[in-house]
This record gives structure tokens, sequence and C-alpha cells, in this order.
């Protein structure tokens, strides 16, 4: 069933004066040639702007290749989808019956095309100021959490350092499932680190993908109670 | 020999609260450590930004793919470089002796990287509001001229097409000069419609490129001829 979008607003940190805006970013292009597949193209030239000002303050002694590897593993795909995951995007969205038989609603791509979509509605509804202050909000732990020492290690390698160096017990990786057909399997996987008692799903396109996109989440989980 | 960039600051209609921050958007890396890269990389994703809400707005019934070839006719390199040379950027900029030896202040990436770079050293000074405006006023014809019947054709087909359609002689396109060592040559050409009493230069890597250029500048000339 999908969950009446207010809810989603509240996630957010955003009311949206035309309600319709809001609509159109949830409408995957199954549901109707009226989509976000336009909003998309303009959010995501937003995002790429609000994280490369953010970046460029935030890492000034950052070349220009850093800070392009930087911005990506803010806004690339999986990321975008892990972010969507954790606002529960999915239940949110309109999607044609093929779609959602097929499990649209948890796909790493949808997720992240409308999480993109919504924001360039917000742009569209409250202005650039607007944008700026919910891209901020959303993505704060990800953009704190950067550095350049690790941008090139992945999630997995992280977590084990993190839990290593504090002599605790490795990550537990499990699969918790596997939908869609063959050619378009997506895998969810389990991260458990017992110690912190802490547990954490990642999806993707393979059980790799699954179980780094898991150790992301756990680090982010990691670190957002670091802040507190 | 440099000119003041009091003057570059005219012709694009923005005078720096921080000058500072105006000769960093113009200091090549060849010129010294701090250069502008990083604010090539902010300016990249302003423009990008700016001209995705601008085609966004403009072609309300174009899809996802169609405003991404739309925007990128128009910020890509080559043309970036055409507006830098309208500009007479290459005048300007801090070069390193090698780079002026090589004629670096006629060469393409050069001149679309300090473009953007200055986008992002007015973002920087004046703000998002500022930087827009400038854009928009720098872009106005490039913006206007597009169009999605005609975004697949080639300058040289489409110049050709205006020409043969009001019965006039087709341009005339020779070589001005050839520079730079055999692996990263320098190509100028002019495009001269004899009719129209016009002549346009084009610079790029190869002749053909370099034709192409000239005449997508003639394309441009005649656009603003027939706005006025």
């Amino acid at each position: 069933m999908r969950q009446p979008i207010e809810l989603l607003s509240k996630a957010i940190g955003y009311s949206f004066n035309d309600l319709g805006l809001f609509e159109n970013a949830l409408t995957h292009r199954s549901a109707g040639s009226v989509n976000n597949e336009r909003l998309e193209f303009l959010g995501d030239a937003i995002l790429g702007f609000v994280v490369a000002d953010e970046l460029y303050h935030q890492f000034s002694s950052a070349n220009e290749g850093q800070l392009s590897r930087l911005r990506s593993e803010v806004v690339k795909g999986e990321a975008l989808a892990s972010l969507a995951h954790e606002l529960d995007l999915g239940i949110y969205l309109a999607l044609g019956v093929g779609e959602l038989r097929s499990g649209g609603q948890s796909r790493n791509s949808i997720l992240a095309d409308a999480l993109e979509a919504i924001l360039a509605a917000i742009y569209l509804d409250g202005g650039y100021e607007a944008v700026r202050q919910v891209i901020l909000k959303l993505f704060k732990s990800r953009l704190k959490r950067l550095s350049l020492d690790t941008q090139k290690k992945d999630p997995k390698t992280r977590l084990q350092e993190f839990l290593q160096a504090r002599k605790l017990m490795l990550p537990d990786y499990s699969v918790v499932s596997v939908e869609g057909e063959q050619h378009e399997q997506q895998f969810c996987v389990k991260c458990t680190v017992e110690h912190l008692q802490l547990a954490c799903e990642g999806n993707g396109s393979s059980r790799r993908r699954a179980e780094q996109e898991s150790a992301d989440c756990m680090l982010l989980q990691i670190y957002k109670i670091d802040e507190l």
C-alpha cells in the first residue's frame, strides 16, 4: 500500500506549497507520462552544485581530482539509494503494476532517481535556499564523515578497520532476501555488529554490493552515534 | 603582454569586491600552486545547474535525454572555449613560461577551464543570484538558439542550410594558422560569408573541429544580428 506523502514530507523536513510537484517527483515513468524524469535531470544538477560548494569549503586543501572523487562518493547512485532507503522512500512511490510486482519500490536506481526528483521539486517550490538547506540536512552525516584519507577504501574495509582499532569482533554479514528475476536480482544483506548491538541492511544488485551498502549504513549509524 | 583584468570585468559585466578571487580564477596551474583548478571544479557545477534550470523551463516538453543533450551543447568544452574567445579571455590569463611559449592562451581547454573558474569566483564573491545573472547574460544567445530539432545537426550543416534557405552563397573556410607541436596542434580556421560581409574564426585540435567552431561562431553572429 502506498503511504500518504505527508509523512515523507516530515522525514525530509520540507512542507510543499504545491503538493502536485511533490506527487510528480514521486511518480515513476511506469506510472504515467507525467513522471519524475525531467525533475530528476534538474535535481541531479542542483545536488551536484550544492555538494560541490560544500566540499569546496570543507576541503580547502583538496585538489580538483580529489574534490571530484569526494563528490562522487556523496552523489553516486548507491549513496543516494542508501539515503532513500533511510527515508523509506519506496513506500511513497507511484509505480506501474509491472514495477510494483517486480519490487521496483526497493530498486536502487528508482529510489535514487526519485530522491533527485524530490530535490528539484523543492527547488521549484521553495527556491534555491530552501533546497540547499534540505540537502545540507539530509546529507549532513555523509558530508561530515568524508575524509581525504579514507575515500579510496570501500565501506567494508573501513568498518573492519574501525572495529579492529577498537579490538571489537568483526561484523557479520547475512543475506536477508533475494528478489527479482535472474537478470535483475536485488539482494538484501544484513550487517550486524554484536558488541554495539547494531544491525543495518543494505540493498544491491549483487551480494557484494549489498554487503558494501550494509557496511556503509553501519558506518553511518556509528558515526551518528558518535555525533550525539 | 597580459592585459589589466578590469577590462575583462567589464566584458563579463561583473565587478569583483575581492579582486584576489578574480586573479585566482585567471591563474593557470602552470603559473603557480595557487591556481584556478579548484575554482574550475566549483564553476563547472554552478554552470551545470544554472543551465539545467534554464533548459528545464525553456523546453517544457523535452524529456530527460533531450535536456541532457541540450545542456551538453551549451556547457561542453568547445562551447565554453568559443565564448571565452569572444571575451578575449586569453590575454588576461596568467600562464607559466612554457604554456605562454606554446600558445596556451589560445588553447581551448585552458580557456574553457578559466571561464568556469571565473563563474565560481563570481559565486564566491557575490553569491548565487549574482552568478546566475552573469551566466544568463553570457549564454543568452547560446541558450536562445537551441532547439530540439536542430540539436543533432552540426554547426556547418546548420549554417549551410540557413544560407541555402536564403539562396545565399555557401561559406568559405580557410586555415588561418596551425600552432603547437605535432601531438597537440591547434588549428585556427576562418569562416567567411561574403554576402553578409561577416567573418568568424574558430579554434580546435583538428581542422574539422576548427571549421565547426568557426561555423558555430558565424551562426551566433547571424543570430545576434537577428536579435537587433
